[in-house]
């Protein structure tokens, strides 16, 4: 699954990962954000599905492997140090890209000094079984 | 400027410093990602223009301090985990957040396995002066 295209990408700066912010392709709200590997950015590149690198879990994730909730990637963006990619994608299952159940993890907003949930959940994500979401990703 | 909302934020993760990603408050466009450590959140809260930290320059990073491209925070959001934020801006000045004069620093696609320039200039950055834009952020 070589890509040419991953020579570009200076995987060496953040210890082998590069961040990656997911937005949606109709909304374009972000959705999250995450990081790739060399190998988890082959992989979407040549699935159309967006796979991570899990830092906490120290391998690929595959994201919806769980919860169903997978993305299909539509584009995918470069930035100008060449360190860090935007993936506009499809929002696919309940339409939750956060394991709390929210469209968006970005659902709370600075309110003074306070972070208030400004979002209503898509999903309650239990649904998923009793361990999802418990380890960060 | 103390800011009791910071306490909240897991500036742990990445030694210090968390990613923040920046997007065009009216069109959702993701313009950049930058880091911020406590000092500069708490600057960005206190002023109401993005302050960042840079990495490569060890020190806070005034956004538009050599080209007059500041940012006016309109809204910042936490993630579920804590340790991102985003920050909905009016990009001032140029309307060129990147340093090297596109609106965005995410101004290339993937094309099959070559990345290739899809946006165009807003400005020459070369008026900003002869050492603009040639250390990366």
């Amino acid at each position: 699954m070589a890509n040419k295209a991953a020579e570009a990408i200076d995987f060496g700066k953040t210890g082998g990962v590069v961040p990656v912010v997911t937005v949606d392709h109709a909304s374009r709200r972000v959705l999250m954000v995450a990081w790739m590997n060399r190998e988890a950015f082959e992989e979407t590149v040549a699935t159309g599905r967006a796979c991570y690198f899990s830092r906490s879990r120290n391998r690929l994730w595959r994201k919806g492997e769980e919860s169903g909730n997978f993305q299909v990637v539509r584009e995918i963006r470069l930035d100008c140090d060449e360190d860090t990619l935007v993936l506009a994608v499809e929002q696919s299952g309940d339409g939750a890209a956060c394991h709390l159940g929210y469209e968006s993890c970005f659902f709370r907003t600075l309110d003074g000094d306070e972070w208030r949930a400004a979002d209503t959940r898509k999903v309650d994500p239990a649904k998923y079984g009793p361990g999802y979401g418990h380890q960060k990703k």
